[in-house]
């Protein structure tokens, strides 16, 4: 945890946000596997670890931003918890560690919130994102189980992501740290299994393995294939074979639940071929400007429309795209090629804050999400600030389904070479990714650097 | 999976049981950890599993007892998801690998659920373990949320139990692989790690990847720490340090789920001192009698109530324990040391069926659990058959808090000397433990054995 006058301070900007009613912020549950004692990792909100600070089941927060009063509910270990599960830290001892002085037992929560709906005043809560919160929200809200996530607070939704965005040098440092001492040292390790006749799983493996030796977590689950351009893909099942891409997307989530999100792609037998030599070089040219344009005040859709500028420029070089470059991005025609994002935020979620809504992040007045394939799936457009944490990772893909849809539809023609794309069948797909702080005249990579260099990555393989 | 007559004879056979009306499985859905689109790596229902085999998420399987109609509810895959996620199976094609060749979208599931209610026929269903399946069901019951658990069938259970308690030879096969292949590969691999200067999180961390690398995850949370005597422990913060005990309780999950259950304690530097030796051979003695006295026919009550004498009697020679050891086990006096159940029944859970009930699954007309400290947390006590699959788990532990209070108290004084108990202090705790399968004449340990004598592990623990 942070020193408790992280949180204190946190929560008193919250309350002066919101300004009025009380916030209710529930902490996670554990969840069954396959039957009730045998529970996945526990994970804990995201939000309740921001303002509480707190790593474990049963809590739940209460502030009065009135009053100003905030009470933290659980429970007090019994002597048949200490017999089993050990020496616990009392209720009293886990409040004053985020800086609360006055705990209930989680019994009263109920009858505290149902007291605070009496009085007429407003109860804000979060979005919920599992069931067993959502079921507790509705017996709050007279059952009414439909309207849970509607009746959502939008002030406290706006206040949490104002704050949430901009991270502190506290938080800088933790991602900071488990960028180099934890994501870095896997990639290391996971790199040496990159071979001829090894397995997918083999390589995820040890890139979970050294997570885990470090008293880590991934914050999302890995993905590492040689089908880069399946794009939501989990399967590990495949074998490596020479001149085959492996495309490996894994962040580690430190101690205190914050992510890391890094992509690299890798030469199966240790050589790029050519053609693999020059789509990479167009997806590190698309990354570096990207990163080199990034500053306070830019809004990121004009850094993802970049990105995808020098993705085009390439592409046109290499014969797959044609005509007017900013008429192909602004057509769209890139994202046969380049189908998503630029990137996100990143902090307590590698999705940060996406519970209470992807509009809310990284859209807003002036920015309004685009309905146009591809640019659709920008999750961050708005404009940026000093300290706010993000992704960059272009990538390139050669999606069969896609490709053949499009031709037979005719879409682009204008733009994009149909019949050179066929020599790349089979290609798969390329994808880097660095995460970026944005500083105050401009950003900094996140950590120490993880090869992505052609050569550097050449001569690390061969060892 | 199994070749799809495995499952087709298991659900006639599972038809024949339940006799009339119409049974109900739904199969997991996904579960968010920290947003809706960041998941736990998916787990599915196990007894979903062992009748239908498929392992996604988005389906459920109705079978008419009486007409004898097997239906498999799901999706197809859209274009969409061949671009994001690949060339997927349809549908069809997933229900003919078990076996079934009526398929319909998971959308017509509720009415067909409710048709069937609507004629007054019995909608035979398993108790939830998630709060998804059980607001589900809830639906189908006519909003009764309460109701739910209780309603659950009691026919369907104990068809189930009967069922999934006698593991055939692909299921037996399974097991035994996952247990030499990986969870003692991944046992060799800790070993390596343990030494003064180590954390516990390094050698759960080693243990993990090693299943990971072989494409299996765990199937229950590590136990891997130098204080074995907190019995339900998850934290692996604590460095190694010489003349501890490291106590480390895991086992790898098989491809098709299956699990595997094994507890190792280890000297941290590589030798038991005396009083280590002397505790672990009394262990050691009370497993490897248990093993030996497991045959079809017998009482598993019997063999803990062995386990338990066995442990007195070595405790009465190390002046632990003292008077009639009948009398003492009787009396429950051997549970301050050895305060749990010998074991559990071993197949697609940890605690297998576990979800129903563990009374169900232990227990029957013959033997009613006690109520007993100890003997009362015995998961299974009834007479075992061939091809039931137990873990045998026997343990001594110096717990503090459960010592003081029992001697504050004057319990139990005719049989434990607390005078000598103080010469334990912080000794720890030792369980040693096995997968043992019950075959027609005795007993088998699943897999290759991995070491546990005192001898064999010094000299490993020195290589």
């Amino acid at each position: 945890m942070f020193p408790a006058e992280v949180y204190i301070q946190r929560r008193k900007r919250l309350r002066e946000l919101v300004g009025k009613g009380v916030i209710l912020f529930l902490g996670n549950k554990e969840v069954a596997m396959n039957y009730a004692a045998n529970n996945y990792p526990f994970r804990q909100d995201s939000s309740f670890l921001y303002y509480f600070g707190l790593d474990m089941p049963g809590l739940a927060g209460m502030i009065d931003c009135e009053i100003g009063g905030e009470t933290l509910y659980g429970s007090d270990p019994t002597l048949e918890d200490i017999i089993w599960v050990g020496k616990q830290e009392s209720l009293h001892e886990k409040a004053l560690k985020a800086g609360i002085s006055l705990v209930k037992p989680l019994e009263r929560l109920d009858g505290d919130v149902f007291r605070v709906i009496a009085h007429n005043r407003k109860v804000h809560y979060l979005p919920p994102y599992r069931e067993q919160r959502r079921l507790q929200l509705a017996y709050y809200d007279n059952l009414k189980y439909e309207e849970v996530d509607k009746n959502a607070s939008e002030e406290l939704i706006r206040a949490v992501v104002d704050q949430r965005s901009e991270k502190d040098s506290h938080e800088l440092k933790e991602m900071e740290e488990t960028m180099t001492q934890v994501t870095r040292e896997a990639y290391a390790a996971a790199m040496k299994r990159i071979m001829p006749g090894s397995y997918e799983y083999q390589v995820a493996g040890t890139l979970e393995g050294v997570a885990l030796e470090k008293h880590c977590r991934m914050a999302y689950p890995i993905i590492c294939t040689v089908n880069g351009q399946i794009l939501h893909n989990h399967y590990y099942g495949n074998e490596l074979k020479k001149g085959q891409l492996l495309l490996i997307d894994a962040g580690a989530e430190s101690n205190m639940r914050y992510a890391t999100d890094i992509t690299r792609t890798y030469p199966v037998g240790g050589k790029f071929n050519h053609q693999q030599k020059e789509i990479y070089s167009v997806v590190l040219n698309a990354q570096q400007e990207a990163i080199k344009a990034i500053k306070p005040g830019k809004p990121y859709m004009e850094i993802h429309q970049l990105a995808a500028k020098t993705i085009a420029t390439g592409l046109k070089e290499l014969g797959l795209m044609k005509g007017d470059i900013d008429d192909a991005v602004a057509h769209g025609a890139h994202a046969l090629f380049f189908p998503h994002g630029l990137g996100h935020m990143l902090g307590l979620d590698v999705h940060d804050m996406e519970d209470v809504g992807e509009n809310y992040i990284g859209y807003d007045e002036e920015f309004k999400r685009s309905e146009q394939f591809g640019t659709a799936y920008l999750r961050m457009a708005r404009r940026l600030k000093e300290n706010f944490v993000l992704t960059v990772e272009p990538g390139i893909y050669f999606i069969d389904a896609l490709i053949e849809k499009w031709h037979s539809e005719g879409r682009y023609r204008d733009f994009i070479d149909y019949r050179n794309i066929s020599k790349y069948k089979g290609f798969g797909g390329i994808r880097i990714e660095d995460n970026v702080v944005v500083t105050a005249k401009g950003s900094r990579v996140l950590g120490k650097p993880i090869a992505k260099d052609i050569t550097e990555l050449e001569q690390l393989l061969k060892a």
